[in-house]
């Protein structure tokens, strides 16, 4: 009774400060200052809230399970999948727990890895699997810690599968999931989530069926918040089983775990590890097909579908689990045809937030890592705040360094030979080098006829809204106006724009145009020169790689580039140009030049050494037209520069 | 290497540091991250930078001098030259101290509380005289204490005048202004710019001119950072002070003290106070018109003016200092006459900033204080930090109790007798309340011909910006909708702009609409169904005495209604409608219609109940439309209200 009571306390209490603030510091005067807008409620709210939201809203929603990759390179691979399927809107994803792949550590391919990735760099709301069989309290707690640290704040608790044929229990250790359950509870208190595995079925291992609803009772009991269901293969199965639970006394949500049946030997090892049996008007229809793949998928994906419709027609299931097997068409495929799919075209920020916990007030970024984004989350990670409303004259951003440019989360998803064939497989001068940006602005194949689809600035293609810029951007990027960002000026657009649009429906959108680029000393003597005349309208700062820095920036103030207006609400200004952060992101820019580009050549080659001129001797500029009310000047501040440099008086 | 690079690091960002804050507490890193955008570097320099600043750029400068008033309506008025003549853009003002009316007290009419007036109310940078003879070192020290608990930063010290005829020398005690000086360096190290006293013809007491002189740079020596003139009547005077002063090493500023005759009794009186000589060119002209004060004056302009003209021309002389004689009229007109009298349209903020250190980052506040600032002051004079770029959802911002409505500069400068004429001597019903704010609104006489000049809720005539809705204003509060503060909407202009802009040049500055009124119930109850119609582009809060509270703003956040884009800086949002505050301002809004208008009025009389009634009844309301680029749709939602009203069907 006492615990039933504390439990119903902590419930209610968490429910209030979670909604503002959960670590002390947060909560302090100061912050309460200056807090956010709270912009996005989704970025205070704990999954069980969320859940209970979109319930009470009538809204369904999906989830999806990956495992993680065993080699760095499909780990890049299936960070990109996040990021695509993150698009579709999934209210988590959670990543299974692999024992055999030293699940805890710090691999690129571990487990915890994947889910800090999902989390931190993807911006998703993430369980992580945990099993507890065959390990000691100390290394769980250790594991838990991490995963604390690392900004997780769910856990599927599990028991693992033992490892001989014969399950032996172990004394004093964990032997259930409801152990680890327990043991979350009692260590870290409410912190986490707590999902635990229910099956439809009835355990493979358990007595009977009503035994295993028990065990299942008595995880609930014991802390879970949720649960995820085994697959199975009709519906009324997995009602059957919600029925039973209920009549029990479980009460907490229970998500049915879906499994598209995406071809004849994942579904075979699927079954014999699950002990499932599939039905025979299942067998009988995918036998005579068992060869091919489409075939198959395409009736997994109906069957899917169908399946998924009765449950969701049920009105008792208001979310659906799916195991993806780290496949992205047949789970799509299914999400889209059920109409569950919504690639929300709204932002609430211009830049991706992230899902850590320490990072939900964060609100202002510099513009610099617009492209970068991962960079700027990993060399802020060690930050204990984050800035919010502004960011503030702080004398020293102490960003960490980024020494490993190959972090499998930064690194290129095309291998080096087709960077050879987008960038060039042999360099004859610094005009080979402005073809390259050329083409990566334009979309035309280069001279060997490859696209330029990414830069070692931006590993994606051009951004819809750069793309407003692309004539202009191609003019100057042919004549030596290296640009590696930039944003049209905008004057209060609606937030809910399509392409410029961020933040609540209702409000207003605004920009300064910002232009950035590595270009000559020959074109930075010109365009100081030029810059004079628009004084104030143009802010500047011209750096090179040594740290020779030119600016008119007033007493190194941010600029505040990207803000928004919005119904009942403080103003939002999520981009400025910092002029300290700046001298941090030049150490990254220009290492950029040698680190994914020149190391492309051998040593001393003459393509290596051209870029490794350009990174000695280039400047990086950016410029801020603060008129954003009127037309663009930047093009022609870098217009008159080019007169300057043809006039012959000047020369 | 890299240690070197590292270094080039540290010293750039050090070099801003500098620039930014100079106090402890602002460069810890909570605040670092939301720091003032220093919008004006004024808030932020101490008087002998902003001295030296204006010496080095070259412009001239002025600063005027008061005496503490000898009652509590002299000090009313006081406040309001104070801000009259601050309009004119002194450099500071000073306030002398006045031993025999108990001049450190909490007395409203100590040189103590008129100096803190001038700075925390009126934003004047102030220098508080201090005299030291017959006062112990422990009284000083808490003068000095509570000088700069109120955020006094400057004092003049002097030595003052013995009370008898005989000057005897204290043992230990303070004999001379240097003690003081002393004392103070000794207790307050820097925290205070010290002023001393200069004597163009050395100190009457003094044994020579000379051994004056080597006392002055005694003075200086023992830490004072400028002298301020005794007065004088002939320019060459001053000069030769000033050079034999530079001859004997004192390089400090010396600010000449300039009289404009004003009247033939004063000019006696404080000719025998200053134990000074008339030369006798000037008794020659005053005495033949010594009744006529016109006359005088005019000649005392003149011969200040040509006198001030002698002094600048001379190139040594950089500012000018006014003995005021608490009087207006000749020493504007000097000052216009020399073009000194700078009535700057730019505002740094939309209100009023004030003076004292504490609130130099202050950025934002609440709008509904616009026309009560001091009463704003009065009761957040307790924070310890200052909304700084965000208001922030706050829970409770704690503001002190505002019951003594008489405190002197919160009090009304007119007398209850000139209120009645204006309010009413007796009132017939809530129609005659609805004429007293319309005749306010459109400056036409009332019924007895007497203009309404200011109201309760604004002690002044209709800000300039008001004025923009004059008609509109005049047509509701005919009808019961008493407004009593309100904004137009502006969506973009120029921050130089003569009646809505403020901050930096160069910048844009925005505005939502906004409404602020009392009305009866039955008015709000058809404004609610209108609001309806309306969704998300009105923000509405509509509270009773009672604290009866309907609103629709989300989460109980902040809504910016004022806010500034400018050149190289952060966005500025200077004022919110924050639902949180609007309680504590209810509260006020609601007691100043019984302690300003029903206590004219004898108890139970039919006047006073009418006020009373009104205020039992009415409730308060205010309304933001939140889509400032579109017409201003708040008289269109007044319109539908009394539409609703009027329409047979709905009543």
């Amino acid at each position: 009774m006492v615990n039933e009571t504390q439990h119903t306390c902590s419930a209610s209490s968490s429910s209030r400060s979670d909604g503002g603030s959960s670590s002390g510091s947060e909560s302090s005067k100061d912050n309460s200052r200056c807090s956010t807008p709270v912009l996005d409620a989704d970025r205070h709210e704990r999954l069980r809230e969320k859940m209970r939201r979109r319930q009470d809203a009538g809204d369904k929603w999906f989830s999806l399970e990956f495992f993680p990759p065993r080699t760095a390179n499909a780990a890049v691979n299936l960070i990109s999948r996040f990021d695509r399927m993150g698009a579709g809107g999934p209210l988590f994803i959670d990543v299974t727990w692999h024992p055999a792949g030293d699940p805890g550590s710090d691999k690129e391919t571990s487990s915890m890895i994947i889910a800090n990735t999902a989390v931190n760099y993807c911006g998703l709301e993430t369980i992580l699997h945990m099993t507890c069989c065959h390990q000691t309290k100390d290394e769980i707690t250790g594991h838990l810690q991490k995963a604390k640290r690392l900004g997780l704040k769910n856990i599927m608790a599990l028991r693992g599968d033992p490892v001989g044929e014969e399950w032996e229990e172990e004394v004093d250790g964990f032997n259930h999931a409801v152990d680890l359950v327990k043991h979350i509870r009692n260590e870290f208190d409410d912190y986490f989530d707590i999902c635990v595995a229910g099956y439809p079925k009835g355990h493979p291992e358990a007595e009977s069926y009503e035994a295993d609803l028990r065990h299942l009772k008595e995880k609930v009991f014991a802390g879970a918040d949720f649960i995820i269901s085994q697959l199975f293969f009709r519906p009324e199965t997995f009602l059957k089983f919600m029925k039973d639970c209920q009549a029990i006394g479980i009460t907490c949500p229970i998500i049915p775990g879906i499994f598209p049946i995406q071809g004849y030997h994942s579904l075979r090892q699927l079954v014999k590890l699950s002990k499932l049996e599939v039905p025979q008007e299942i067998k009988d229809v995918i036998e005579p097909i068992k060869d091919n793949d489409a075939a198959i998928r395409n009736y997994g994906v109906e069957l899917a579908v169908s399946m998924c419709r009765e449950l969701l027609d049920s009105g008792v299931v208001h979310g659906l689990h799916f195991y993806t097997l780290n496949r992205e068409v047949a789970t799509t495929e299914v999400l889209k045809r059920l109409g569950l799919w919504n690639e929300d075209p709204r932002r609430p920020l211009p830049w991706a937030v992230s899902a850590h916990p320490k990072r939900r007030v964060e609100d202002v970024r510099p513009i610099f890592w617009a492209s970068r984004p991962k960079s700027y989350i990993y060399r802020t990670q060690e930050w204990d705040d984050f800035p919010n409303g502004r960011w503030g004259n702080s004398s020293s951003p102490a960003f960490g360094e980024l020494k490993d440019y190959y972090l499998f989360y930064l690194k290129s998803k095309s291998p080096r030979e087709e960077l050879l064939k987008m960038w060039g497989e042999e360099l004859t001068g610094e005009e080979s080098v402005f073809e390259v940006f050329t083409c990566y602005i334009t979309g035309e194949p280069n001279r060997n006829g490859y696209k330029v689809t990414c830069m070692p600035w931006n590993d994606d293609p051009l951004a819809t809204e750069t793309n407003l810029l692309k004539d202009q951007l191609e003019k100057v990027n042919r004549r030596g106006i290296l640009t590696i960002n930039s944003q049209p000026n905008i004057n209060g657009k609606p937030s809910t724009d399509p392409i410029v649009g961020w933040g609540p429906s209702g409000g207003y959108v605004f920009q300064k145009a910002y232009l950035e680029f590595f270009t000559s000393s020959e074109i930075v003597t010109a365009l100081l020169k030029v810059l004079k005349k628009y004084e104030l309208r143009v802010n500047y700062h011209i750096v090179n790689v040594q740290g020779q820095n030119i600016t008119n920036a007033p007493d190194l103030q941010p600029n505040a580039v990207t803000w928004g207006i919005f119904p009942g609400r403080e103003i939002i200004q999520p981009t400025v140009v910092d002029p300290v952060s700046f001298l941090s992101w030049k150490d990254e820019a220009f290492a950029l030049w040698i680190e994914q580009w020149a190391k492309l050549y051998e040593e001393e080659s003459p393509s290596r050494m051209i870029i490794q001129y350009i990174h000695d001797n280039y400047y990086l500029v950016n410029l801020v037209d603060n008129d954003f009310p009127l037309e663009n000047c930047l093009w022609q501040v870098v217009e008159d520069t080019f007169e300057l440099l043809n006039s012959p008086t000047q020369q």
